[in-house]
């Protein structure tokens, strides 16, 4: 794609304090991550994003099957009668459902949706796989494509169709569902801090921002450089609700036919939009190592064709030192360092590798820093231990830069004024003492935008004194508010 | 599901002698492989049947990056005007289509298809990804599900949606891309043969059956236990076809502008269905080590509580031994050894691992393996050498067995009695003295139900003597008929 590179560097990457939306797009195709499609709100994710979305998967999964979860695959039509069966679910999901209604070359009896999520034929299925208490509990998970019809459309953050992971699981009682639910919350909240260097909130969504159909759900709300809230992850306890309309029954060991407590929960290729959002700077992307696609990117710097013998030898040898250790990029195309330079910047790699003929001279290298730009000249034979060392330093530095960001556009807001003030004057999450009072809620929302994003877990100690910012009721926790994504 | 399972061994498995494709059926609902959908001809892939898949998925992703390729993902929607451009193209595929025709509420200007396949959408977007001759070729797979509304549907081996693999790739050259052909035939080839111990025979398909706008099909053929062939992998050299209707243009280095070669391949979960056929025998599954979810099942054998302890730490020690060299299942679950024995079998884990207190006193267990029942007794120490040595003779053992069964039902026809009598006595493929004659294949097929599977590789040396076996007129080459999948 070296043509299409040229070009794309002569329109500079706008500034992230112009124009927040306008950086992110740039930057999601100029680092080729995703494009377009011809279908209207649908997205391609391209290799190179793609690539970020495999190492997520192989993370997360690693981390659901310690708990026992395996995966499985359900349909993607789902028939009309089954997304009405939970009347909450139907209210929630039918403005946004695809209809599949012609099929071999047949108008159908009954139109099926694109799966917008798989609730319901989960619920259908595993009120025929379970019989006793010996069945349970059921962890299974699913990934899949899901289609929801969104009006306005963003790459990664808002499509018509997304990547996702689905988790379904099915419990003996209502205890063990919201065991799960906060077991999943919480492997959700150790890999997104852990592998993308998200520092998250976590806690419970309230009434009017839960899951349509859902008991209780929990999410985690990440900070992103503009100040606004992005939902990263959601854990869902659906209670009896699945198990009564879909009639999931188990015989317990008291002899007694009982429903099942169920859970669902989810991570989709919006978290993409979310570690380009959190990390990224001027230059373009910064990408976590535990994720990115190449974590090092060797860059030969040669004056004169004589230098290139002894460089590509070293060359060589650094890649048969890091091979299994380190995802390596070398590139040899035949653009100057300096544009190398760039590019690699923009792609987010988050260590490059200089080699000149001094270097070779030396027996060393040069590793920059993408976060800090940060330099050091290294031995050669030390890179096998050095590199993956630094790399640790980078994933550490950018989860501290992304809490320290979080903290400083964190903020407390004793009286509706003061929030608004805040809303109107400042980015960020606004902390306050709350009533739980929804229509309290609707009202914030409606005058100022930002929606509750999270009452989260960490309240202060021995319970919340005084009263809600706005009602000015006795507060039951204290909560964030945000704009969000 | 243990209620379940009690009552699904009541009801034994049939022969596979007698009733092939009740046998096959009752091993993959009973195996807990796969189930039917509430939608008409759509699958749900179960856990145990799903872990097959991802083995699958690791395995053959592993050896596609091994030669450059990287994974993207493509819309699931296509606009009929895309399926439209390339004529051929939509004749193959137009009347197995499903079609969204609504969407967040309103009628859609110009119905979707749900992708039978995505040449036509990578054709769009590998249009304006292509400049420069810099940028070939470009080598991209996806893995997703597709959807063809078949009329008569089979679990695994022919049903509404399926998962798969598609690659597609753009070249400078017809060479070039005949070249990559061949190579991911290649490819597909060793993957069956190594890791799902599967004997194919490779080679081109004949006019009639190459996929829809394709210049050439390359397909691997396997045999099933009851004879008929089951084509396991394609790989199509498109030649200009799809480049020239979706104007896949580049600039080469001499300046002109010219269209790519392109390529596609695919190989999708009906490959679980030839596992199951290939190796299966009476009692039910014989998965092949490589892709079994458990390489090995413990089955402890007590008499009395007393003997529980010691056994149980046996097996611990077993566990931490095996841990992360071979995937292991305990069973601990209060069904009788013999329950076990037979639950294990039928579901095809390679070997059995049995221990009880006499084999705990001599610090050995008993293994068994499940292809021909072969037991010998090791000490426990020597596990960690022996049960992955033992593991990869079982994988040996399959693909050996699956050979000579069909070198054994393969036959030689003279002439078109002959091959009748062969076709309708014995089961098996039928390989003739051919003059690549479309009408006179139709007629052998209307006939006989037989098709042209593929006309091998491998070829007499020196090039075929004498006459066709159906037309009489001078045979170009050898070609092997059978009853398909
Ligand atoms: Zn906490
Ligand atoms: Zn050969």
């Amino acid at each position: 794609m070296a043509e299409g590179a040229k070009e794309k560097y002569v329109e500079e990457l706008v500034d992230q304090s112009d124009d927040f939306s306008r950086w992110y797009n740039q930057v999601v195709r100029k680092a080729e991550l995703a494009d377009y499609a011809p279908v209207r709100g649908c997205m391609i994710i391209r290799p190179y994003g793609y690539a970020i979305w495999e190492h997520i998967q192989r993370l997360l999964d690693a981390r659901f099957k310690e708990t026992g979860v395996m995966n499985a695959y359900f349909p993607l039509l789902i028939p009309r009668s089954f997304l009405e069966r939970e009347a909450k679910h139907v209210e929630g999901f039918a403005p946004e459902v695809a209809w599949v209604t012609r099929g071999g070359g047949e108008e159908l009896e009954e139109p099926l949706a694109i799966r917008p999520t798989s609730e319901t034929i989960i619920g259908y299925s595993f009120a025929r796989w379970i019989q006793s208490y010996r069945d349970l509990p059921l962890l299974i998970n699913l990934w899949n494509n899901v289609m929801r019809w969104e009006k306005r459309t963003v790459l990664f953050l808002r499509t018509a169709e997304f990547l996702w992971q689905e988790g379904h699981t099915a419990h003996r009682t209502l205890e063990e569902a919201e065991e799960r639910t906060r077991l999943m919350l919480e492997v959700y909240r150790s890999f997104v801090q852990e592998d993308l260097a998200i520092p998250v909130l976590h806690g419970r969504k309230s009434e009017n921002e839960k899951f349509a159909g859902a008991l209780r759900t929990y999410s985690l709300e990440a900070m992103m450089r503009d100040g606004k809230a992005l939902q990263s992850a959601t854990s869902h306890n659906l209670g009896h609700n699945f198990a009564q309309s879909f009639d999931i029954q188990y015989l317990d060991a008291d002899g007694q036919r009982k429903y099942c407590a169920t859970t669902s929960w989810g991570l989709s290729t919006r978290i993409i939009g979310a570690i380009i959002m959190v990390h990224g700077d001027e230059s373009g992307l910064i990408l976590p190592p535990h994720v990115a696609p190449y974590q090092a990117v060797v860059v030969p710097i040669w004056r004169k064709d004589a230098d290139q013998g002894a460089i590509m030898e070293a060359i060589g040898r650094i890649e048969r030192m890091l091979k299994g250790k380190v995802r390596l990029k070398v590139d040899l195309s035949d653009n100057t360092p300096g544009w190398k330079f760039n590019e690699w910047e923009l792609r987010g790699v988050p260590v490059r590798i200089e080699i000149g003929p001094r270097d070779v001279q030396n027996n060393s290298v040069v590793l920059v820093r993408r976060d800090n730009r940060a330099k050091e000249a290294v031995a050669i034979d030390a890179l096998e231990t050095r590199l993956p060392e630094l790399l640790a330093e980078v994933q550490q530095a950018l989860f501290q830069r992304a809490l320290a960001f979080r903290e400083e556009h964190t903020y407390y807001a004793e009286t509706y004024d003061e929030f608004k003030e805040i809303m109107s004057e400042k980015r960020g999450f606004v902390r306050v003492k709350w009533a739980e009072d929804s229509e309290a809620e609707l009202a914030i929302k409606e005058e100022t935008k930002a929606t509750l994003r999270v009452i989260p877990f960490d309240q202060p100690e021995g319970g919340v004194q005084g009263r809600c910012f706005y009602t000015g009721k006795p507060a039951t926790c204290e909560a964030v508010f945000a704009r969000s994504y």
